[in-house]
């Protein structure tokens, strides 16, 4: 009846979803009471949803101020950060506070390439090499029909995997400041198109997985995707002692046990604390593709003693995001950016920059927490 | 000034946060007009966030009714999912209309464990496997100090793994309906402590990275982590042709090239068409923790051709969810939870068999959208 | 012709081998003088080969005396290896001379399984809990089948893994001395049967990839096969400089950057220098399997600073090794077993011992030489 | 006394060799009577083994002919393997046959780099950038420097990896028709001591653990080391039936349910049935080393239903074979590689080749035995 009606209207003005939550409401009893409350007209998100119902609130925090000295953000910077993970923020600004006072972290973009890989079928190994052949001597007028789909997309390299009659194109493209998921896959699909006109190769999936989209694969940890992001900051042994509560050894000895030997006995792909957890925050405020943290979370941290006391470094291979396009143009999330001087054109490596210091920052304040824990105890056991 | 005094207010109730936000306004020049809209008392969410400056409102939707045949959920159930990714709920949606219009998800829970792993420093090989050994001569003692801390974590098992100096102990855990890393942590440490006490070895991280909590392990795709989920479902021929526009050959074929042998040859952990993209929406609807998708998103999927037409399965060998705790009890997302019946006590299995089957309706209409996509070339060349 | 009747020529005694090589060199235009020259009654190698013509002749030296201090080998050894890659003896025996004279390798066995995993085909995920439901509770009458089979083999448990309608069970047998392979197939193949009897389950490989055999695996990474061999050795201050001519620092930081960061970069299952080399030449001398130096090439070596000097060990997950059996019984290989007293019943794990201490002797030669390389150039720069 | 006094001996005359024999006979109470003979000059091996006492005789046969379809071998080949597994040649025996009779194997090769990685500390990750961007715009001098020590290798390129203080260089060199691990080495040391006084980066390890020798890692996997070998072969259904005695569909459905879905829980580095048997057997006979079948086993096969029957394919993306140095040159093995016309200059492509078709008939023939075994089965159920 109604409930059914609303149930299917597919609509995307506020009349329109207030019809479907209520119907939502009428289907399963349950008021809909927060969910409902958008303060923004549903309009704005007809690009990001459907079916919409209201949002979800979640709670939105800062860090920072945090002193990043990247090539696109020199200066200072209160980041914004949505999570329900109690005490997650609380310690990351203490990795931030520390950060700061040390003079900021020194980050560099060292790749920046977006990727979509196409599955063709083939007649077996000799054709799919002819195939490859033809690709790459006619790299222009691929590129050129790629490109024709898109206005700032650039068809940078195509390398393919070939493996009987499964013949794999890995396309790589600069995205300019869109995480640029959409575009390449148009741009891919006219690029394919050309290519099974003109070979015998015959398409059977736009994505083939070998892009890798939103999977853990040691082809993009290896290869990178998005932006390859590294930072690093030096701790004086004072700071590590009077701050963070530990000792430069105890801190790089956690980290090797923890970071280096577990995470080698346990076949991550990556080293890390938990970069994850900042990046999945720093998403959710920006307007960021959340199932992306996934490729974000392959970081790697490294801690070793220095002449200070603690050098500390995080690598991440796989930092997929945007200032401009999908959840960016969203009102809270272009707050966010905004808050950070991230929002729209010429941004993208800039907010990259800031999400590596970011993490560095996470990591240094919970592998201080751990070598501290550790202290702790040598204190009780002394103090007995 | 005001605004650094407005920065460093460490309140918790909305007098707080507004005076929070509007120095962090000051401080960068932004209005945060959207990001201020909080429905409910901040209070509410003081042990979700630190320096809350209001919320981010992620747009929801849902798609159902989704049919799932499982032990703890089986019914109808309508899903809710915040995301801001344009076109993922269209396609979860026809996905999910399949499915229930075939019967129906199957869904079975296989091991349910919660996992946290400290890594010790011991004098060598030797020693460590004394300390084994010792644990486990010891466990009803170890697990009376770790059961200790909680009313309702159940230690199962201690895995350990050595090399060199290094052991790490996995703890597993029957957390109840809390996603239950928090308890893991808090009765490992007591757990610990006992066996610094006696024994030889001495705790250097509570977590050792084989838990292996947000990055993307071997480990856990192999032993599971939270809840291992499989769910499947058969797909008559004609609703494959006349609903999804494909034939069960293509889907077969572009499952295999793709999830099989693209991600056999990416090396992903998991072989999946966008697991995470669903995975992802349903966590922020429901307040898990985003960063678990990450494990989350290790999933495989297979499809084969059968009697009927087509089959079709998820393993979802890391999926980490709770229905008490945690973010679950902020207002959106416990609304969310209720709306599938999964708010609160005896729920966490009812929620995870959901997203087993939720996943399977996205893998579904994701696998067939490809292997249209061929079939319309197919169409347009025969057409010529 | 006679060429074409020798080569098929499907006889086993030295008249059958001759008649075959002289096939061969017809055929080829090849004098195979050296080939020809098998000092033993080819008989004795019928079943180890088919359509033998002679013997590859591999240079065999030695390295020791090694001072292996295990639970099984106890004592001095002179330990057989067969190569053809220069300065390997020389090296792998610098480390032996360094590690006796330090008083020997701690060498402890924590684990010793073999496996092997057939896939079954099901009618889908409820019908597979269902089969491995009644595996478990059918355990012991399985274990009967099995073990009918073989007058060694005792089977020890069956792990399940279930992915849509592919039902593994990993089948882990004690094999007694017996590398084990072939009679955990054949004991596998009964046990299936029996199950294939009174379940759904039908089986379409008695190896399903899950065993895992001489292919590199997490799942044998982490869950070991064969024997998990744990070894280390702390060399003081004074040997690493005099005899290692380096320095503890220099072989902590080549350990370090070479076998934990770099291996974690390039995610290496296993993170050591050379453990390949090791096992290969004592696999070959001794009638090992040498396609199993896969398995056994995933050691992890750690190098860490300690009181005296430098403490570095190895772990050997998956050491597949038997006295008994396969390649042990032809002249050659039983000689070098009896060399190190580890010919027959009673010797695998003395044999998995001092094959532990050999890999840690050739990975203490070769991370000093390349951090006495460091030094060599600070020597230099020192010197300018 | 004499005994140790021989266990000393360094020479590497017959006489030499034997004194050490004797000397290790008295030493361990053990008769070296087969492993002491020799039938060639032991200064012969100088260069291959230290501490010579004989040679380890491994049971030598062959199998073929073998129609291999390659751009450098082009013809039937009878393939040297030696291998103590019995039953294996007969197996690949049957598979060689086959692949004989449907008109021989495709190869293709399509890539041929080794490489050497070192890996150096540097300041921090802008420095790391510096460097990368010195060695970039340098590469001809650095090349100029590689080469200067040797006759036969060019340096192809250079990737960096960097994470934290430490950099990666992956040396990529064609080495002709030598493995060439020596020659990379050696020239890659030279071009690392330009790069140290040029640069403030400091070599740590020649060896980085990114080259990668000998350890199973995903970087060769995905990018190559040695040869990229493809190779296929379509069986008609006919053969399929009446000489392996199964269907093409029970191939495929095997060759599925082990090689993707099993390879794909196990996490193994490739999908093969057993690669590292026919390469250990080849690597044994012809003088390779050994210890590389690490990398060798990481083959991927697929096997598809055709319109002829079954099209069965090998990729192999680490082949390390040479056709010049290391053990080639020994006599036995150059005899071996004599009897495919593979010895000396201008060879190891071809020796590639006939590799890549070896490993498809071995995959082939156990696939086959899995499918008639399962076929096998039905008959005896059809029949009761």
């Amino acid at each position: 009846m109604s409930s059914n009606q609303g149930l299917k209207n597919k609509g995307k003005t506020r009349a329109d979803m207030d019809e479907r939550r209520r119907a939502v409401e009428e289907s399963t009893g349950v008021h809909l009471e927060h969910s409902g409350g958008c303060t923004f007209d549903p309009l704005l998100a007809e690009k990001n949803v459907e079916n919409m119902i209201g949002c979800t609130q979640v709670p939105l925090g800062f860090v920072g101020p945090l002193r990043v000295r990247g090539d696109h953000a020199d200066g200072e910077f209160l980041v914004p950060l949505a999570t329900t993970e109690g005490a997650l923020l609380a310690s990351v600004n203490r990795g931030t506070s520390i950060v700061t006072s040390c003079g900021g972290a020194e980050v560099v973009i060292i790749k920046d390439e977006m990727t979509r890989a196409p599955v063709f079928r083939t007649g077996g190994v000799r054709q799919a090499r002819q195939v490859v052949e033809w690709v790459n001597e006619h790299f222009e007028e691929i590129k050129a029909a790629a490109e024709a789909t898109t206005r700032h997309g650039r068809l940078l390299k195509i390398r393919a995997f070939a493996s009987g009659r499964s013949l794999f194109l890995r396309f790589s493209y600069d995205t300019g400041d869109a995480m640029g998921m959409n575009m390449a896959t148009i741009a891919t699909e006219a690029a394919s198109r050309l290519i099974e006109e003109r070979t015998e190769a015959r398409m059977v999936s736009v994505s083939g997985n070998m892009c890798v989209d939103k999977k853990p694969a040691a082809l993009n940890f290896i290869e990178g995707r998005g932006k390859i992001v590294l930072a690093d900051v030096r701790i004086p042994e004072a700071v590590v002692r009077d701050r963070l509560h530990a000792t430069p050894g105890a801190m790089v000895e956690a980290c090797y046990r923890k970071n280096l030997v577990g995470s080698a006995l346990s076949l991550c792909y990556g080293s890390n604390a938990h970069a994850a957890n900042m990046l999945a925050a720093l998403f959710i405020a920006t307007g960021q593709d959340a199932a992306q943290v996934v490729e974000g979370s392959m970081a790697s941290t490294t801690c070793e003693l220095c002449e200070e006391g603690v050098y500390i470094s995080v690598r991440l291979p796989c930092l997929e995001v945007g200032t401009v396009g999908g959840g960016t143009r969203l009102p809270c999330q272009s707050e966010a950016l905004s808050m950070m001087g991230c929002l729209g054109t010429g941004k993208a490596k800039k907010l990259a920059e800031i999400a590596g210091a970011l993490v560095l920052a996470g990591e240094l304040s919970t592998l201080a927490a751990q070598a501290a824990g550790e202290l702790g105890r040598a204190h009780r056991e002394l103090g007995r």
